[in-house]
């Protein structure tokens, strides 16, 4: 992609009613455009990045069995009084209103209700079962507060796995082995360090549920946790304090403000017995599906990323989520020597199926193209200038090196494997 | 994907508050779920077929300069305002509500206000032009009627694309040469004769606009037309009837219902004067951009292909939007042969990268398992049988021949060139 066409351009100044690190440097960056607050639009180099991210999950996802789908946002109020949530949520977050003709639409937070009356036409025997069901999704909450940009969204992407089960060992074997493995390595390739956390269960179950906490200042969850052993509880359920003995390892628990990019959590019978899902069993006597559901906050993973991953520069995406791997600059220069070299490189790396940025601006100075180019946060930046070409060699600098390189184009594509 | 853990059954009756075609063959297949009229789920095998046609579709966009963003469906009342569209859309398909602050927030029905919002960050100059911005997003428009399944929804999937010029001429070549092209692509790849159709500007052009029109008795438009040229204009601005001549090529004018599948409409100045979009030119004088929007109908399109392909047995999925290319029957048997030749077929073409759904119910008939395989419409269909096993062959056959071939598997891997 050429800089020169690309839609959205960086900002000089930070958006002044952004308090956050990730909307700050998100919007000015040009990865997204606040609309309202928490409600973003994703612009190229933000929908690239939701992509990638949303490109690890699906692949998780269907490795464990997980079939994609996608459940409706309009959402009638008769389905979601069988649970008695129209009211719990509609006090709470779910934006409620009337359609043209007085009927009465809720916009779906969550989606227990919908995919559990879907199920009613699929689960009939135990030989439908285990199921497991997902989306990638936009939701919408209407959250009090919604001042950390991707963080915390009232319009958020969410991926959503439900799982039906025909007892309860089923269920546990998928929610503490399957998912959880699966979860680490999504993680993982986002380049997120997660500590598993144990959180409260709500009304629901008295077990424990888990939630993957980000060790970060932005957070707004507080986790108690060792080092060590990564033992982990949410501060709502925890009776530690900085100091103590890890009850595992005899290590210190330490503490520190986290974010939330994913939970998983039994949901028991509760939505199974609120709306009649219930399966024959071997012997043909009749038993209510066993129910989980495992979510990810797609955006909220953008944002975090960003917190974990940035300096007072700009944004340093970890290879795997970046909107581009190459990041190629070419300085200004009256020997058409210059240019033609930062094209051909530029179509070589396409050739070899590079994902490159080629920063072709005409009207900009090479510290606003390296200030640009630190901003935005592509893992390899490469330079292209009068003394590159007269060396026959590109400079090279990946987002975090002190330092620059002067190496052949050939050294290069070694590098990066192409 | 084997068939006995693909969530979404068939159904053996009519859903009984269908009346379209589409609705009617895609619920009972299991592609999609009614929550609300007007408003489906795709189940897995639905959303394979929806991503199929997002796949095509972006080829075609991004190859003549589309960069792909997401844009939101949370929209703040003062936007809209400024185009006067908040009063004239809420009167008609916005979903407009307040939110538990008490704030007015509308369900985008379209993108142009927000889009051009967005543009005033990024054209500033006679060099930012020309952009092409799409995105493919869940529009919400609470359509008085709702019963033509996937045709008219009120939860719906659209690919809208916006163009922005320095001047009508730029703007002309790109709406007359560049998509109308990438159009007649996309519809061609999903298998659909379309006519260009003339119809009514609205209230603020005096040209014709272009609708992309898909002769069909469950179409909600009425053209008129010419086979032998393609001249066509919609009812509303057309002054010919039938038998009347063409006026481009003396053939006979003749008339149908037909389903509107895209659209091209010229926006002229109206929104980048209402909400200030101005550039330099090249004399550093300040001009409104000129704008043009272009929609397709994703879910639509869905529908209009089973309206167009389909039996009184089921649908007959076009290749490039089926949810398989192979629908591999296996036959019930005592003799574990035919178990292990299916298998071991299912594995191969996988292998091959052939998507491959495997009917592998043990509880099912063959009658019953070909009575799915109409139904769901799969390109073509093999069955495994005692009979097949032991002549070591395979029963192939494509969704509309009336009989089968009993070939070796090596001559079937060169009929699909794998």
């Amino acid at each position: 992609m050429k800089q020169s066409q690309l839609f959205g351009k960086t900002l000089r100044e930070d958006p002044k009613d952004e308090v956050s690190a990730n909307a700050k440097l998100l919007e000015r960056g040009g990865f997204i455009y606040k609309t309202m607050a928490g409600v973003y639009d994703y612009l190229p180099l933000g929908w690239r990045v939701l992509e990638k991210i949303k490109g690890i999950i699906r692949e998780e996802m269907n490795a464990i069995g997980g079939q994609e789908v996608s459940m409706t946002t309009l959402q009638p109020k008769e389905r979601w009084e069988k649970t008695a949530r129209w009211k719990e949520l509609g006090e709470e977050v779910m934006y409620q209103f009337k359609d043209h003709s007085g009927r009465e639409i809720g916009l779906a937070a969550t989606h227990e209700e919908p995919l559990t009356e879907i199920a009613l036409r699929s689960i009939h025997s135990y030989k439908d079962l285990p199921l497991f069901i997902y989306q990638m999704q936009t939701k919408f909450r209407d959250e009090l507060r919604a001042k950390s940009g991707l963080i915390r969204g009232r319009e958020l992407l969410m991926k959503d796995l439900y799982s039906f089960h025909k007892d309860e060992k089923d269920f546990k074997h998928f929610y503490f082995n399957t998912v959880d493995k699966a979860y680490k390595k999504v993680f993982q390739s986002c380049g997120l360090d997660v500590y598993v956390t144990e959180a409260a269960g709500g009304s629901f179950t008295k077990e424990h549920t888990h939630e993957y906490q980000v060790l970060s200042e932005a957070g707004e969850d507080l986790i108690f946790y060792c080092s060590g052993c990564r033992f982990a509880q949410n501060k709502e359920i925890s009776s530690f304090k900085i100091g103590d003995k890890c009850p595992k390892c005899k290590g210190e628990i330490q503490s520190s403000k986290s974010i939330e990019v994913g939970n998983i959590f039994p949901l028991g019978i509760k939505y199974s017995k609120s709306l009649g899902l219930v399966y024959s069993d071997e012997k043909g006597g009749k038993e209510f599906v066993t129910m989980g559901s495992y979510g990810i906050g797609v955006s909220r993973l953008m944002g975090t990323i960003v917190e974990v991953y940035h300096d007072e520069m700009g944004i340093i995406w970890p290879e795997a989520v970046a909107p581009f791997k190459v990041h190629l600059l070419e300085l200004k220069s009256s020997e058409s020597a210059v240019k033609n070299f930062a094209v051909k490189l530029y179509k070589d790396l396409l050739a070899k199926g590079v994902e490159v940025l080629y920063d072709d601006r005409s009207d900009k100075t090479a510290g606003e193209k390296f200030a640009d180019s630190d901003l935005v946060g592509i893992p390899w930046r490469i330079v292209i200038s009068e003394k590159t070409v007269e060396k026959k060699r590109i400079e090279v600098k990946k987002r975090l090196d002190k330092g620059v390189k002067l190496i052949s184009v050939a050294d290069f594509f070694k590098k990066i494997n192409v």
